[in-house]
This record gives C-alpha cells, sequence and structure tokens, in this order.
C-alpha cells in the first residue's frame, strides 16, 4: 500500500533563524510592516509504500529519527495519508 | 488581530528537485528501499497582523506573490489562524 507523508521540520523556539529573519527583513522593507515573526523550516512530501497505516507511522517517525531532523535543533512533525491515486483497481484490468 | 500564517512553498512538478533526490537516496542507503519519491519544500511561519480575516488571506497572498515564491517554479499554499494567545484578555488588566 502506498503512502504519502507531508513531515514538516521546524527550528526549536529559541534557536537562532537568520533565514526567517531575513524573510521577515524583506517583508517589512515591501511595506508588510506588521510582520512580528518569521520562523522558515522544511516541507518533505515523501512517498512510500508500507503494509499498514501503523507500520507506515512507525517508518516516518523512524526516518525523522534517523535522518530528517536534528533532535538537537529541530522538530518534526508528518501528516500520513494513503495515496489514493495508486490503490485504485483500474476499471477494465 | 494577530494572525499565523504557514506558508507551504512546493517546487511545481516537472522541476528538478536535486535536495529531494539526495534524502531520497540518504533514506535508501539507511534501508527504507520502499521509498518512491521526495520532493523538499519550504516551510514559513508568519506572524503579523490584520483588521480581518479577508485583509489577512489578502495580505499572505500578496506577500506569496512578491517575495515568498517564484511562480515560474513554485506553488505556494497556506493555512490561516488567528492567533488566540496574542487576543486573550488580560485576566486582570
Amino acid at each position: 500500500m502506498r503512502w504519502i507523508a507531508e513531515v514538516h521540520v521546524s527550528l526549536r523556539s529559541g534557536i537562532a533563524d537568520p533565514e526567517g529573519q531575513t524573510i521577515g527583513s524583506g517583508l517589512r522593507a515591501l511595506g508588510y510592516d506588521s510582520v512580528a515573526e518569521v520562523r522558515s523550516g522544511k516541507l518533505l512530501r515523501i512517498v512510500f509504500d508500507a503494509e499498514s497505516s501503523d507500520a507506515a507511522q512507525a517508518a516516518v517517525a523512524d526516518m525523522c529519527r534517523r535522518l530528517l531532523a536534528n533532535p538537537v535543533m529541530e522538530t518534526a512533525t508528518w501528516e500520513l495519508r494513503a495515496d489514493e491515486q495508486q490503490d485504485a483497481e483500474p476499471a477494465n484490468p
């Protein structure tokens, strides 16, 4: 069964975020004076196969821990959904 | 009124994504053989003030168009929510 995980990797609060600060300065320079803060992060869309929803959840948690996020500086959250297109049976097999 | 916009900036399909490909190779090298594709993008959390929900939506759309996303290569989507903490009245003013 095919799954799509949308993983959000964000810097922990308190960790300096020069990219976010630069984007914030850019927005204010364009006239958006009301911008108080910008924090930047990464968005990863992972397409993979797993037997069950539980197995898919466990796989994503493991991927985040082992490669996708640095737990000292970052936190990872994700949303998991089945890839409907891949599961659909062909109409005329 | 204070708003939080979570902006997702993703590469359009068909645009090469070396970062996503590298992360995919890394995951497969770690043993996640079932990973079919990884696409990378940016996640921006913008805290700003606006008079109303409509004004906030318009401001974010404008920010995406003018600075946050390159419309030739990227698409931007966002979720907007009111910042409850900032709206709360102090218990003892």
